[in-house]
């Protein structure tokens, strides 16, 4: 269904900046971090107005390194294809800032760093999160890059939940929100799916209680299982069916033979799940997927997504998948409707795919030209001034 | 969607019956078991001619105990509203046999059983299955009850994979074979889902690779997880929407305050999940797992799936529910398209249901009145003589 587009420029080698902000943030659960630290990169230039500043935000497992190299790397960040000089999200129109949230695990203040009050790590014991917190964070980032006004925050999954609550949060900040393969709020699937790998997780005896860390281990095996499930469910039926189909990569099943068999999908998923418990941080794992369980758009708005649209001033770009089923086409119909309701601007696209939720990260030339071409009228309007 | 019809009298008190099969049962992965223990329930009388018999086909979680009830047990089988005195399966016209298949863990020859080689119990090295292997030791339990024909013989999911197997293998013995929900071959989708719930299994310390039973332990959490995935994938997500929705059990997101939260879904499925592995042998969940991914109607066939059926003689009639995605609509039209191609008689039916592949189990008037206006006319042919 979907092809490959041919390959732009990459913005090359990047490096990874952070900052400490000094600033208490006040989370929604109440607890305040009197201070915390971002990693970041940022790509392309800031213009003169600092009016052409573009927020990624990333989803469960992503990090700050959408784009580009690491010195001595050879794998490039994750939305390489989308995010470079004249690419899709263009590093010669914008300034693109792309952070590692909190909570996560790759550098910015989460489970791995030192709670202050304790000298030890925080592990299981951080503070819950809700997407509001990243928004918030965000907006103290912004505040130290001296950054008024988002040209666009752009974000798929979790992404595009930040991206929506940015625009109620801080409506007079952020002049384009684009939303992809997102939702309002998770339905009860998805809370099972995301309660199971957490129980994977919890059930490895290595957790411990969250503490893992303090005791020099890590539950590796719960965490792998954890993204078996879910990288199962990011996938299509369809695809999985083209991708591996029934083929075995060991042992035959014509044979009257007892040896072990077994299914290249089965090799597969389990090589994909120990190369993500290798890299990522189990009590992180938990935390995110609990914001993606608790994020309810208009929860404080009586639970009307129209009166929470309400608030928002910025145009939005809506863009959803033919086979994602765990951010269903239907889920984006939702948000497009509730903000159409509302009297806002929005535009929505349906991207016929077989990539499953997947999707959002891979190459797709319509995909690539609706994102490229909204982001292109919105660069040609802040050279008009309007910003 | 569907609706529940009104409830029919019950079997009343069953007793399960067990038989000692002495004759060598060669399995297809070439071990051969010198004898076997069935375990099974009779329901109704069989007739003069012997030729009123159907045997039903159980699941991978499914046991012997179909309808009626126990002794002193409050809860009827697994079937009870198909099966029994006027019901769609009808124990005042058949004779309905119900036997626990071999490999499983509720009485008949399986992993926690003795082997008499060796004095202990299989564990896990009790041979890998295939559906054939269930279909010939059915075959033997038919010959002990000296039964030449089968009216019909019914199963849903893997039991629809057991009727089609005798149609191929024995097509003398069945005059009918009716496959509900089920597949000709797994997607690749499913076969994940069946190794992620091996890997949760096996992940478990306490597995003690297969030998838990010998070193008096059991892999719980293992198994609970096994069965939280497969449930979430029995039911559809509209189900799920409506029976849970995002309601909690405890705590609250509205207030700021850090104590826990659980959604009901949450709670339901960790409930679903233990009470399952306090019942169920985690190496039968491993080796009926691999049955259903081994299993592949026409493997042996050339992968023709018209050739396969062309060696069936019985008729047919394939049920599917709309809202089930383990086992779409889809591949029961792929087994009806096949056995219309290879000219065979067969009946399909979509049942309109939101209860995804679950609803194989549950009360549906359509489904019921697809099922007995079927068999019911079986009955009819049975009086006339057809036999």
């Amino acid at each position: 269904m979907s092809s490959e587009s041919t390959s732009k420029d990459s913005i090359g080698i990047v490096k990874t900046q952070s900052v400490h902000i000094n600033q208490p943030l006040k989370l929604a659960c109440g607890v305040v971090l009197p201070e915390h630290k971002l990693v970041y990169e940022t790509y392309g230039e800031l213009n003169a107005q600092r009016s052409n500043g573009i927020l990624l935000c990333h989803a469960l497992s992503g990090d700050h390194h959408a784009a580009g190299f690491h010195e001595g790397d050879s794998r490039p960040g994750w939305w390489e294809h989308y995010v470079g000089p004249g690419k899709a999200i263009d590093s010669d129109k914008f300034f693109i800032v792309s952070v590692n949230n909190i909570g996560s695990c790759f550098g910015s203040t989460g489970p791995m760093s030192i709670n202050p009050e304790t000298g030890e790590r925080w592990g299981g014991s951080f503070p819950s999160l809700r997407a509001r917190d990243w928004v918030e964070s965000q907006r103290l980032l912004m505040e130290y890059l001296n950054i008024d006004c988002w040209a666009a925050i752009i974000g798929g999954s979790l992404g595009g939940m930040q991206a929506m609550r940015w625009s109620l949060e801080h409506p007079d900040k952020v002049l384009n929100a684009v939303v992809i393969a997102s939702s309002m709020k998770l339905t009860a699937q998805n809370i099972a799916f995301n309660e199971i790998a957490r129980r994977a997780i919890k059930s490895d005896p290595d957790f411990c209680d969250g503490n893992y860390l303090q005791q020099g281990k890590a539950p590796l095996r719960g965490l792998a299982l954890a993204r078996m499930i879910g990288h199962v469910t990011y996938l299509s039926d369809e695809l999985m069916g083209q991708k591996f189909g029934r083929e075995l990569r060991i042992g035959d099943l014509v044979d009257r033979n007892a040896d072990p068999v077994e299914f290249q999908v089965e090799s597969y998923l389990n090589y994909q799940g120990d190369k993500f418990s290798d890299s990522f941080d189990a009590n992180s794992y938990i935390l995110i997927t609990k914001m993606l369980d608790y994020f309810d758009l208009s929860r404080e708005y009586d639970n009307d997504p129209i009166k929470a649209f309400s608030h928002s001033k910025c145009n939005f770009l809506v863009i959803s998948f033919s086979s994602d089923w765990r951010f269903a086409p239907e889920r984006s119909r939702e948000i497009t409707d509730a903000l159409l309701a509302a009297n806002r601007p929005v535009s929505y696209t349906e991207i016929e795919s077989d990539k499953g939720h997947d999707a959002f990260l891979l190459p797709n030339v319509r995909y690539e030209d609706a994102l490229g071409g909204y982001l292109s009228r919105v660069a040609t309007q802040l050279q008009g001034g309007a910003q």
